[in-house]
């Protein structure tokens, strides 16, 4: 198992991660103080899609006393988006919802540009922008989010990234990513960059507040070392909540940036969706009779996991479809066959509400006051 | 004999600066090639103040061709300007007029802010400001001087950045500059800062004309890098020209920023001039008649390295001030009271400039168009 920010690999083990990365459990008591302000829980907390945190509790507990929190996510704009990426982002924009609070949305394209030689900044600057009509779709407040564009706007970013960037220490670069003496030097700055959105909203607005980071759970190294200076600079570590990764279509959940099948891609047309999920990995067995005899096993199934993260919403629905797959009572071409509806049916949607975006983005973008 | 960017101590050889950086010495043909365009050679060339280069006879060969240069030069703001700052940037000025070329004056406020653990950001901001008034009085035409204050000019800056950074490897950075584990990532990242003025013509422009670095030569291994990678970017290596440092007033030439009294500062006022250059270590006697008797050193002599540098453009005269200095014929003291009488002269003149130079300072800021 390989989880970097750069590189996820192999079977996830999502207990050894709490472990080695040192991050907390989302428990149960924590779980019911969010359902205190959210109502029911959100799907992907209910699941445990979302299942460790760092500091929840303390920007939970001062939300509770009237002080806000701000969320940031991001994304590394190397390419489209899919349906992967959107999950953390759908939980933001609840959390948005529910506790009335700005998202600052953070696209490194410059990050992108740094650590892949192939890549230039006119793809990844592009990128972003294509990108940022995907987060836009999915129905975030222009009021409350604003969208920082790295190259445009660092500007904005590099007085604060100094003050990150003189406390951090090559050593501690280096242990915390892995760089090495063949490293280009705009790649080991950038960790300094990517704190800087968790401490911008006090610039922005003289309030000073924690920022809350929905992501993936590869990001974590980022913020270790944002955590570790943010109080000499005079603000609140940045609390996380890691999410973990829609696996892929293919063998064993395994989903890559160089095997476009391997994801559902939000610009996909419904026959590439139906192409992709026809093809997928699932835990059916050789004939049809025999899985009709044995069940087949929906854990190590990636079609299965697409209902579980984001296509069933009906929990007990969800149990059903377990049941019928595990006893045989339903064959994989079937429970294939609903989802690619279900995906078709959602990136209808999804890019009609994109290309709507394209006429909004400049209300998203954080200079839209300058 | 210590010369980096950042520390320049004990007595500088500058023939072994040559050999070991691996410049070109400036040759009796490059002279007279400079006297085609400009007639008569400007003082600083003339008594060799400038005395190695790269490449200045490539800038010249293109500039007969009919391609421009541009000249670059700049200032770390750490503090106020002393006269030895001056000297270069008096010789850049000749250069603008004589060549009829643009100057890109680069601030190096972010810089100063990342090597100084005490300095803070808006000091060395006020200071970039500051400094840019003592170069404006110097009298370069603002239709042709474009100053570059880093930190709030970084959107003009960053895409090129990203392109050298991308381009440096750690290895390559910590050879050069001597980094260490210890030093903090933003001032890893600095150099590519630094290279971006000797390329951002083209971006302004669309012209590809190379640029000439008039700077005093601790600032070479910033070159060395930038050279290595300007071709892969599509730019002409920039050129350089170096120039001695100014000796303080203290024993051996020393002059250090932590005991001013070793150097004059534009902003010092009449009677600390005084008082500095009547502190001023010379090649004097121990006793007036002694010295009478045997004469002073003038070489070893720091008021007579001012008249060299910048208070006594006539050569004859510098040449009959030698042999009075040598003979006895003249002692410390008149030499002194010369030189501050022509220090104060010159100072009062440049306070009122830089002092007009407020209303001005905007005409010259790179941004202006924006």
């Amino acid at each position: 198992m390989i989880v970097t920010p750069w590189e996820v690999r192999g079977k996830v083990d999502y207990e050894r991660l709490i472990r080695e990365f040192g991050t907390q459990p989302l428990t149960e008591e924590l779980l019911k103080k969010i359902a205190g302000t959210t109502g029911k829980l959100h799907l992907q907390l209910q699941r445990r899609l979302f299942f460790s945190h760092r500091d929840l509790d303390t920007v939970l507990e001062l939300y509770e006393k009237g002080t806000k929190f701000v969320l940031y996510t991001g994304r590394g704009p190397s390419g489209h988006v899919h349906i992967g990426h959107l999950m953390p982002w759908i939980f933001t924009r609840h959390l948005q919802e529910e506790f009335g609070v700005r998202l600052y949305f953070q696209m490194t394209d410059d990050e992108k540009f740094l650590i892949d030689d192939d890549a230039t900044l006119p793809q990844t600057r592009k990128y972003a922008y294509e990108n940022a009509l995907d987060l836009i779709a999915l129905g975030f407040k222009p009021e409350d989010t604003f969208i920082i564009y790295d190259v445009e706007d660092m500007d904005l970013l590099y007085d604060i990234t100094l003050e990150v960037a003189k406390r951090i220490t090559y050593s501690t670069a280096k242990a915390t990513f892995g760089f090495q003496d063949s490293t280009n030097i705009g790649w080991i700055f950038w960790p300094a960059i990517q704190a800087v959105p968790c401490f911008i909203h006090k610039k922005l607005t003289g309030e000073n507040v924690p920022a809350l980071i929905p992501a993936a759970i590869d990001q974590d190294p980022y913020w270790r070392v944002t955590r570790d200076i943010a109080q000499k600079l005079g603000y609140y570590k940045p609390a996380q909540i890691h999410c973990r990764f829609l696996p892929g279509l293919g063998p064993g959940g395994k989903m890559s940036a160089s095997e476009p099948e391997t994801s559902i891609f939000t610009m996909d047309p419904p026959e590439l969706v139906k192409h992709k999920i026809w093809a997928a990995f699932t835990g059916g067995k050789a004939t049809a009779t025999e899985q009709r005899k044995t069940g087949a096993d929906p854990i190590v199934c990636s079609v299965f996991q697409y209902y579980v993260y984001l296509f069933e919403e009906d929990d007990k629905k969800l149990s059903k479809r377990e049941h019928k797959c595990k006893s045989g009572e339903m064959l994989c071409g079937e429970c294939k066959k609903d989802l690619v509806e279900r995906l078709n049916k959602f990136l209808k949607e999804h890019q009609k509400k994109r290309e709507k975006a394209k006429d909004a983005i400049e209300k998203y973008h954080i200079k839209r006051f300058s």
